[in-house]
């Protein structure tokens, strides 16, 4: 199964690019996974007042043009389903037994996701009512999607 | 206000090492963060069987000599409440006015905290449903308390 992370922006802090391609690489006897990045609209700047909705359907856009066409979307949204690890697993698990190629998770920048998104999306994940910063989303995506494979194969995987 | 974490085991990764001290750094001029790491009672391996609960609770009784005399007590506890980033940061609000001199954060190790720590919480609290590694939890601790403090000091931070 392939799964490729789509999201806005870049990562600044080392730390966080270190752990995510730390977690890649333990992924890569599970899974093929592809990370994305999609510029911002308005890099390191907020969008002129007024324009943020323009903005956010722009990145939408090029969002959706990254969706491989028959991938199965779940979008990361505060206002989504929260689930426990062990549900995230199971859940991974149905969608490879459905068939699915190819699972996309697309995770917004500052500006948050546009409507056309959240539409394309067949489920919304919350990762917790906490608020992160969409890089420290990214980090805790893939350590849940390394956790998941790990259950999903039966070895042991340290709390 | 003094803010003291006290965590069962050491960390390994490089990249969680280095993100918490990032916002151990950032987090100076809002508070006096210290991280005490208490020893693992079986460091490296499992507890042998049977011997789980007796670990926990020699873990327990080097936690709770960690936790300053009057200090309000915090649990890690996925069984315990989750709540927002906005809510933390009402509740350390709320905290300090009540003349909260040191908040005391106890993230336990594989074996869990014991019923005497459990106990000695004045709050449980649960980052998410997911199951995070304890230094991850020790990541997204520090990151969420620096995140409450520019809530409380009126300061911008970027999602």
């Amino acid at each position: 199964m392939q799964v490729r992370i789509i999201a806005v922006g870049k990562i600044k802090e080392r730390f966080l690019s270190e752990g995510i391609a730390e977690y890649t690489k333990r992924l890569s006897p599970y899974l093929k996974l592809s990370i994305v990045e999609i510029p911002e609209e308005h890099r390191g700047t907020r969008a002129p007042a007024g324009q943020e909705e323009l903005a956010k359907e722009k990145e939408g856009g090029r969002i959706l043009a990254a969706i491989p066409e028959r991938a199965y979307v779940v979008a990361l949204d505060l206002r989504g389903t929260e689930i426990s690890s062990i549900e995230l697993a199971a859940r991974m698990h149905d969608w490879q037994l459905a068939g699915t190629n190819t699972i996309a998770f697309v995770i917004g920048g500052d500006l948050g996701l546009s409507d056309a998104v959240i539409n394309r999306a067949a489920f919304r994940l919350s990762l917790s009512p906490l608020t992160f910063t969409h890089p420290m989303a990214r980090l805790i995506l893939v350590e849940q999607l390394y956790r998941a494979c790990r259950i999903n194969s039966g070895e042991p995987y340290h709390k």
